[in-house]
């Protein structure tokens, strides 16, 4: 089986990071292949930046002409998932959602550790909409950016602390708010006495099952297949705006 | 890896059935081994079978001896699923909640087609405490009940009218609502042209996933441990009560 | 009017002061029954002791064989009301939802005081289902146990401390949140100068209520009658299962 | 126990029909006393006639000077019942919210029908912030005007038409949606086969119960005691203005 | 384009307030006329306040006979719009409803802070029904007194305090919860650094908006033409009421 | 004043249809500059659109040069407001929210009628983080391409038809699901005999009231100025990707 994995961001180094999560996670029979968008923001903190990627993503799977069986879209919180499931043939996962699905599993209630604030409300309106926000106690930020969480003790300081905060908030369990932070779970894990739940992993796991289970996107209403149409995918040749 | 499938009633043939269902879902490495309960219902059709069922499945889980490594719930809508995950050390999936979360991954909005009517109701409540409730468009009976599923020309029937009165209620995404449906998601799927989710093998897929990547219930807060205390399962001997 | 109260618990002293609040709230042609279980955990305290509790009131109540024309079901967030209601042909009251409703009619938002913190989440889900959760601002624990509670002093003081959490987070009515605490009503009531609900004298009210309008359970939809079918309520003689 | 019912409205003939429901209602040591508002709506029948009705009915109460244990607002979906609970000192039930606390013990939803189609918002609006609309599954109306429910032929078959809408939108319990409709109950229960709740007879139930309990309205936060201050009740003489 | 403001209580020193904040709104082109009710309460503070204050409100434009193109409602949380709406047949804007629509377009979340904290309830109800109180954070209360915020360093104090507690709750943007307050946007709004928005203007915009865009209240449904009927407006003369 | 309108798609006879509609509501003073975006779908119709719609349109605004007072976002469902409103310094007023904010005011609930089934769900997931879904009744699809409304008799069939299952659903007012159906609020009103809200006019309103207040987006929390960091906006020259 062949997963595309797609980072959010243009950060090869990122993506390096998200494939071996997601490599460690997938089952023998299973190819991890991950994409870097050729465009969009280098890190998605924000709002700009997730409707940025959403489009820089879409266009990666939509020019992307090997065969695969799932979707992968590493990018937690970020904008786009309904549009992929609208454009391939194949179940697309996002990590929002996989990580949510999980955490249900395993406590009544679950908290996302995440990295700037200014992300929670992302977060939120995106766990709402894939239909498992109900039993989310709260969505907490470290204060760290995306491209800061290379520090390893700084980060799990600062996880530990937020997390602390969503448990105080009454998360049994815990999600881990950004593609960088895959490898957390377990260091964290036992410090807070805690099931954490990555993303990245999870999401390849439930590619996995839809793939091993013959299921994939219903095309009846919301993700039928995009109309044959113009679609211009960036700006013409020349008219290179100024960077801002 | 060993999961371990209840079956929510004392019907030894549908144990069967479920067994088979649950075995062609689990990967290479995974051996399912099912419970038939030694008391409750002969079927679960309503909230008095439903509780009834809860206590006998739990006692089954809390006398089985032999090691495993996940529990899979095969009673749809019924009770006992907070209670397992108290009892077990190992991840515990419900196939009412396991079906939710593949078809909440394949279409904006899901429906649930069970059996009898008076079971809609639990069903609702029983995806809304799971945390997946807010998809589902619809949880519309076919008038048949549990032993009833043998006669597989007539359920198909009925299947499919009700599915169609879900997809009228917005339903992108169908879910069997009754573990003795599984394998009616190939042929009705075709049929009504879209995605099918069968408990049963998406609990099979999210318990071994679970397993692979480490994680297991919480037990901080609602699903801590049992305390250790006096209980009774079943009326003490000689007092047998008349049938009812 | 005779009301039958079945306590959660196989706690004989537990059913004596609930049968006690009961009467002190009967009006004068009331004749109130307790029933202790036969069997089941001697204290309710989490959802394996709930379901356990579920099926073994049902079967009480199942081979109860006098005359009697209301229930309630004295076991603060416990299962089981669902199915009494299918099973027997008067109402049934349960005292987490009587609490709530009186409660509602007391103040803007309410909260509920119970035992252990881990019972929490078992009471919140009933009073959703039950249809009263909108109002309820927090339910909170004490800590203490359900047979702890005979410590009067010690159970008084976490009350207060754990109502005041409850009146911080908007509650203007208190519920006591477990049927062993009936009679604190008054003594806390005072210290913390808002009105307190007692479950088992609201249910008392409700079910008088009930049967003096005429008024029972409705068999159309999710209450019908149980179907009649091969049911066994425990294990079978001679396989009494190891206790844990 | 001496329970005082105010009308919405100022028909002498409504306020006799509902005192004599009341009185069917009550137990032997309660006396039942209807006041009817000196001014106000001659019916209520919408939002403009509802608020002048809760001012009417306040000065109604503020202005009765005999000693009571507790009041029954007789206006089903009227305003009103949180401006009572400041002014007196004892329970304030509304037939409203009372009609819903009772059906939601009958059912698992239920439905309200009611007179002209215009109310049926006010109503919903109601039982969503008397904490009771979760159940609720219709609001229907009947289209006969409140001074026209004196044709008992023609409003049995409206109600009847009306509930069958309510119970295709999955309503198990019916709630009579006027305290006009007081007595339809039994008749149209039969033809039905559900239980119908009348709110003046529920309402005079948890007054009678409340106070036998001891319970009153809680003075944290919402329901303070209303502050001394200049009020003026009704235009000043020699102002009146042009009927319209 | 004439607005008619009406002030929810009788003092006429709020009245003039509340009409300079309005002119300072208003377009070129508008004329705003503000009507102080001859009857109510000299400040609506809590639910009999309100309820007794829609009436007066209610019935002074009822009487109110020089020609207008929209109602602005100015008293915050306050009861009596619905009826407005039913009674005239121009647009009509509450206050409450306006700052909240305002408050959404500049942040995620918005916060109210309001005056006694009795009234937060009431104001939490009224956003709610108004179809937005989704994005409310919080609603918090000062603790002063509708007649003493003409203090102005103590309101601003009080209001900075009570604003940090909405920050707090997650409110990016702040709304004045009375209209007592206008005028205090620009200096809080400063010290906070967060958007607040005042229900005065707002509302003059919304009206503004409306009638240039030729839109009025929907006459389907809910708020349809008051019936003709006999009613009555305050108490027969000669009857007047001790006062209370 | 000066008020930007972007389209959502790169068709510009819609662009100049959206301008009149927006000249038409505007002010005196106001001057209406349109934007249609280089590149992105020639209409937005689903998801995929959408997200690329998002990034084209955020592209265009970054790149406009020319001082400006508000942005209007004129693409009905469309994604991108949050990111445009961390993007500029002034009012964002989306047609989506906008139109939902004036219904409103005029009705009890409102229903959407938009282009093609497909866009119901992005439509009710935008009302709804918008904070203005409560009192949605209905969004209901017409069938009818975006490109396709121009044929004016055709789309006003469609669109009597699809407002009359709204009004089934409980609609008192209407909303023109679309930028291009600007102009029929007038034909269709008259016929339904309901207000019918148009999006266009209405952002100009509230971004015309936004800015004559003085009032913009908060920068606390969500909508915080983009972090400055490196985004590319469209691919590398020279990899023009294959058209899909």
């Amino acid at each position: 089986m062949r997963i595309v994995v797609t980072n959010c961001n243009t950060t090869q180094e990122m993506t390096e990071e998200i494939v071996r999560g997601a490599r460690a996670a997938a089952g023998p029979g299973t190819t991890v292949t991950a994409l870097t968008p050729a465009w969009g923001p280098e890190s998605a903190e924000g709002w700009l930046d997730s409707y940025l990627s959403a489009a820089a993503v879409l266009d990666t799977l939509r020019t992307y002409d090997e065969p695969y069986d799932a979707v992968v879209m590493a990018g937690f919180g970020e904008h786009g998932r309904e549009g992929a499931r609208e454009l391939v043939d194949v179940p697309v996962v996002d990590i929002t959602e996989a990580a949510a699905h999980f955490a249900c599993l395993l406590g009544r209630r679950y908290g996302v550790v995440t990295t700037l604030e200014r992300s929670c409300g992302q977060i939120e309106d995106s766990l709402e909409t894939a239909g498992v926000g109900r039993n989310c106690a709260a969505v907490v930020g470290t204060g760290l950016g995306v491209l800061d969480l290379g520090d390893e003790s700084r980060t799990e300081e600062a996880f530990v602390a937020a997390a602390e905060r969503a448990r105080d908030a009454g998360a049994e369990v815990l999600v881990l708010g950004c593609a960088g932070m895959t490898g957390l779970q377990r260091t964290v894990g036992e410090k807070l006495g805690l099931p954490v739940v990555d993303g990245v992993s999870a999401a390849v796991k439930l590619a996995e099952s839809l793939v091993t289970l013959g299921l994939t996107t219903s095309r009846a209403g919301s993700y039928a297949k995009p109309l044959p149409k113009r679609r211009t995918w960036g700006p013409p040749p020349g008219e290179a705006p100024p960077p801002r």
